[in-house]
């Protein structure tokens, strides 16, 4: 849709090149955020203060996608690698990564061939703009193991931080919810523009990869004169203590080795169904117990506003239950561990009990899940009272790139 | 969470009292759309020119989430009833009318309980203001037939207009997306506002009604410099030649008989899904030809604009071929027929042939289906080109109760 190979020049195509031709390297020079110069020129007839032309670079030190604010809407995929070699997957990541940095920008995934052949982008993202949308591409362990390991030149490329997970008390995990060679964390304010972007990369990887599992999330998005964190869906607001910047390089990035790993991060997904029935069943007083919260404001039992600290020892600190959610996962409990929470609600039908199937596509960042997931998931599963309401029937762990530099590649960082 | 049984009474409580509490009245007179005084205050915190505060009424002569316009998220969920008599499924309808109201105008489904009982609302959708939420209710045929009918006295209710569908040549219909006692069609400009309003029901419902089914849809919001028109996941302009105002008296609303329905009208669901694969591989000249419009513009490949009338007879009309989507639908090509469309694109995992599980949901509003969706779609289903790349996997009917009056419910509409 840029370029001279653009087959049929209409007023639209021509007024898309002109807003978002140039902008990719002004979003990145300015860094995340909007470009208010450009706002009203981009979002033309569209929403009054739409956030349409919300660019968030694609190249950095780190991918996009992680520490920046979670927008509301994600589609999270996984794909399993069909590539027949090494050269296969290069031509795959290779191409993603063009596609990803385009798409980010607000332009169609490659180049508008002639139409005598087939689009190099499906289309229906045309006219949306880039909408804050971030594409975050994370490696699975069965990439780096066994028979494929071998057949793409990666044996001995697992890092150690990349372990399986082991089974956790109450799992329920169906196969075809889980794992994946590579993950997909497409964010966008848009809805379509993020699956779009899913949509792009499968386009684009047509014959190398099959799409495994695909989970789209939301979060509530205007909140009036609430604090910003967004509520779940058993309507208790989720996220109030995830760390500050000044704890990411501790929290989330990944340790010095192995090297190509340096700058990413390791992403847990797990898709959590929530057993509302029941749930919603529960009287305010027993969910309250069961969080260790207020749900109307969020503050802790123990008193004061959503941002207080929960008192957890002494004086005051019995309204808060040695079972209750905050109290089982605080890093007092778990020896500082913590994990940089990027979590979605999810809906996904009716289950065949007839019940809402929905819950939490929690998608968890950290340096190392040995010493950060594992061991809060376990506690979790064995004494946190939450623990009846949910049940984890998807998972998977995935090593996330470092950043993508101008002029390199996915490819570059996993093939060197 | 208005009312003297108030349990917390927190700020955020107060202020959206303060805002909310006295508006469903208001808006009601000011008719469908933004209520601009009152946006500021309620937008509060939330991203500016949000449409958090958009109320569209609830009362009316006919109900509303039909003709307005559709906003970008929908949830559509069908229920059965489990009620043993006409005195439960009477209770229903009237809890679901006043949870319905109250949601509409951004409350709780129910007032705040003492904190000793199960909430009236699950929660999730505190703070996030009414989001222009519309709650469309229909009844399935299910509900009027044998058995059912017996237990809650509604023989002979049947709308000779809510006969079955007919199989379709290409249908591959699952029962558990299909048909359904009740259908409630939530829309929203916040896809967590319209979860919540599905979910509010069913906890509302509970052991009155399972979940059958339930699907989530969206639109692409921020459409630039180009027309309004959302794009379907084929990457086409979709719903271009939808009827206007002065068509909906012939179109939409229902006939006279039975009185019941004097202000109602039909509502056929497709969950369509399409073979994005295969689509994806076709040249551009073929998806064009496919579907009679240019991809970029939407205008027919006859010439103009998005908004020209196709050429389909005489000099010019030989561009859009025998099989164009847009000459087989065509009110010309089937004696007048036209449906309100109110589609939704739908995203739902992935299939088990490693393919992106997603499409159209398909929604469209009538006068009478006999004459209006069962031969546009036996046409499609035999000679539309587009046919090869779509499968319908759910379909229902069903009478959409004409608009609730003050005072008045969905009871009293049905049952008199």
């Amino acid at each position: 849709m840029d370029g001279p190979t653009d087959d049929r020049t209409t007023p639209s195509r021509v007024s898309r090149r002109a807003v978002l031709g140039g902008l990719g390297a002004a979003g990145g020079l300015l860094g995340v955020g909007a470009l208010p110069g450009v706002a009203g020129a981009a979002s033309g007839a569209g929403t009054p203060g739409s956030t349409t032309s919300r660019v968030v670079p694609f190249h950095g030190r780190h991918q996009a996608g992680i520490v920046d604010p979670a927008p509301r809407h994600a589609t999270v995929a996984a794909f399993d690698v069909t590539a027949a070699d090494r050269s296969g997957l290069r031509s795959l990541l290779e191409a993603w990564t063009i596609a990803a940095e385009r798409m980010t920008r607000g332009l169609p995934a490659g180049p508008v061939l002639d139409a005598t052949r087939s689009p190099n982008d499906p289309g229906e993202a045309m006219g949306l703009g880039p909408s804050g949308l971030t594409i975050t591409l994370g490696i699975g362990a069965s990439l780096l193991s066994g028979d494929h390991a071998a057949r793409f030149g990666l044996l001995g490329r697992r890092p150690a931080a990349l372990a399986d997970l082991p089974p956790f008390e109450g799992d329920a995990l169906v196969e075809r919810w889980s794992g994946g060679d590579l993950v997909v964390q497409a964010c966008s304010d848009d809805a379509q523009v993020a699956f779009h972007a899913i949509h792009a990369l499968a386009v684009t990887g047509a014959g190398l990869v099959r799409t495994r599992w695909s989970l789209d999330g939301f979060l509530g998005t205007s909140r009036g004169t609430e604090s910003p964190t967004p509520r779940n869906l058993m309507g208790f607001k989720d996220g109030t203590v995830n760390p500050a910047p000044a704890q990411f390089d501790r929290i989330v990035w990944a340790d010095a080795e192995p090297r190509w790993m340096r700058g990413g991060s390791y992403l847990v997904v797990r898709r959590i169904r929530m057993d509302l029935a029941q749930w919603d069943a529960e009287t305010l007083d027993d969910q309250e117990e069961t969080i260790g919260r207020i749900r109307s404001t969020g503050a802790p039992l123990s008193g004061g506003t959503e941002t207080s600290a929960p008192i957890l020892r002494g004086p005051g600190s019995d309204r808060i239950l040695p079972s209750a959610h905050i109290r089982v996962v605080s890093p007092a409990a778990n020896r500082g561990a913590r994990l940089l929470r990027r979590g979605y609600n999810y809906s996904a039908g009716a289950t065949e009990t007839g019940a809402l199937d929905a819950g939490l596509l929690f998608l968890a960042y950290q340096r190392d899940p040995r010493e950060q997931f594992v061991p809060l998931q376990a506690r979790m599963a064995t004494t946190d009272a939450l623990r009846t309401y949910l049940t984890t029937v998807g998972s998977g762990v995935y090593a996330v790139l470092p950043g993508v530099r101008p002029g390199r590649s996915y490819a570059d960082l996993l093939l060197g």
